[in-house]
């Protein structure tokens, strides 16, 4: 399957190769949000999905479509966040030990997350070369089977398994919208709704301080490398080859929305609807804030990325 | 009704009055609790009720119970609370004038959520002698009639719904354990509960600074006048005669909990769960953590009564 784009078959065949692993998360409405946004809202709520984050699905279906000799050696990653204690769960469920490579500076909630899930973690220096030498080292070592975050056509399928229940749940969606980070949500998201119906729009958001999708989408040339700067921890990522040539095909457009209104938008899920959501995922709400006409008496579908958010450290 | 204490049967038409302006909250779980508190926990998500607490129920049922004739003059409360909002919105639902005595010390988010559901509200002193001698000015003007936040049967069994609902998806329940303020919630639920199956226990918790409660069940006597002291603030109320009444006969046993586990259910709950729950939902999970040999691998239900909660001043 590595050879080739996803097709929205192969989206439908990791839906049934994880349902009996994952939540079937919830479609959440709010009619106050519907009234200040004069838009119908469906959130996808990812935040409660197990491990906090739409991650599992993908590390699911990853880790489900290793053969058994690729799993001897165990399976490794590196991450910061969700992907980590996704891989870790995911793993364990397949009696396969994990190896994650995490920066010495990821917050201690997340270091104690992956620990509990029982993964073998070696820190190192928090820039990208530090963890690619620290996991090629494991891998020679190991023989252990990388997994990565969204460059990876099965974490890709996994992750697009969220916006297939929303669109077979409310299959009169007119806009699906999702966040960009490394675009592995996005790229799984746009593969399962226009293959579900090319009428429904795709749209994805992305903060202005890591606008790398944006840049690199609009100027059809692929931008390698960005020093972003934004609140959305789970945006920090920089697309890839891969999720660079899905998203250039299949999405109707891309928003950048301002750090003010990321904060804002997460407070207002927080409150009216009475969830928890990390600012990744608001900044779809803030995108919709910044473009009203082109959300205005809209069925709206959002997928609401994670809820994995450091309660001692919350911006409002 | 008010003449004699509600039976099964008035909370089973309560739900089905009521049934078309509620929403039917989902139950969670949460594998993660269940193995920090080595109990199968199920949590009656009324923080996702509208007006964001368990009180829109006891509120709608009220008032539809209520003649065109009783409503000619409008509806009355006094509330610093949840109750406000919720009288608010269902008096608006009848085309009926609410009018709310609030404390002037209110917060202002709730100052603004009653002002938003078109009520008329009136500022007093923070005394309860302020907020009866306003309303009955207003009574006395108006001709409105008063719906009382606990001390009234059709709150009570509009309450209890709850509870019933909670029951019915998940019947081989062992414990339905609620929190106590006021005593409606709980009057209802144990009267749901029992109704349902003599063989579920029901018990309350409640904040060790509001205990007027524990102290009223356990000496016989009731206590009419308390000065509470808790982070809990939907809990500060008093029990009334009636629901006094209802929970010596129904309650099998009730549990006083330490703030900081009040503060720490609270946290655990966010963070595991991803959902908000105001303080006073917390006081249950509290009663687990300190009461641990009386749940443990017991199907526990757990009523989270709301998710009001002000952003700016958490305790964590």
């Amino acid at each position: 399957m590595e050879k080739r784009i996803p097709s929205y078959y192969d989206i439908e065949k990791a839906a049934s190769r994880i349902s009996g692993y994952i939540h079937r998360t919830p479609v959440m409405t709010s009619l106050q949000l519907n009234n200040i946004f004069k838009a119908s809202l469906y959130f996808k709520c990812e935040n409660l999905q197990k491990v906090g984050a739409f991650k599992f699905r993908g590390a699911t279906n990853a880790v489900l479509s290793l053969s058994e000799k690729e799993l001897t050696g165990g399976i490794i990653t590196h991450s910061s966040g969700n992907h980590a204690a996704a891989v870790s769960l995911a793993a364990g469920m397949r009696g396969a030990k994990a190896y994650i490579v995490m920066p010495s500076n990821s917050p201690d909630v997340k270091k104690d997350a992956v620990a509990g899930y029982g993964a073998d973690i070696t820190f190192c220096e928090p820039t990208l070369q530090a963890r690619e030498d620290a996991a090629n080292k494991i891998i020679e070592n190991t023989g252990a089977t990388f997994v990565h975050a969204y460059d990876n056509y099965n974490v890709i399928c996994g992750q697009g398994t969220a916006g297939l229940e929303l669109v077979n749940d409310h299959p009169d969606l007119d806009i699906v919208l999702g966040p960009v980070g490394g675009g592995g949500l996005m790229s799984g998201t746009a593969l399962a709704v226009k293959g579900f119906s090319e009428n429904i729009l795709v749209y994805g958001a992305e903060p202005l301080g890591a606008d790398d999708a944006y840049r690199s989408i609009k100027s059809g040339k692929y931008i390698a490398h960005h020093k972003p700067d934004t609140i959305a921890d789970g945006l920090l990522t920089t697309l890839s080859r891969r999720t660079f040539s899905i998203l250039s095909d299949k999405l109707d457009d891309i928003f950048r929305v301002k750090e003010e209104n990321i904060i804002s938008s997460m407070r207002l899920i927080w409150e009216r609807m009475k969830i928890i959501v990390e600012p990744s995922s608001a900044v779809t709400l803030a995108a919709i804030l910044e473009n009203p006409d082109m959300f205005s008496n809209r069925k709206v579908g959002i997928i609401l990325s994670g809820g994995n958010v450091d309660l001692s450290r919350l911006p409002f």
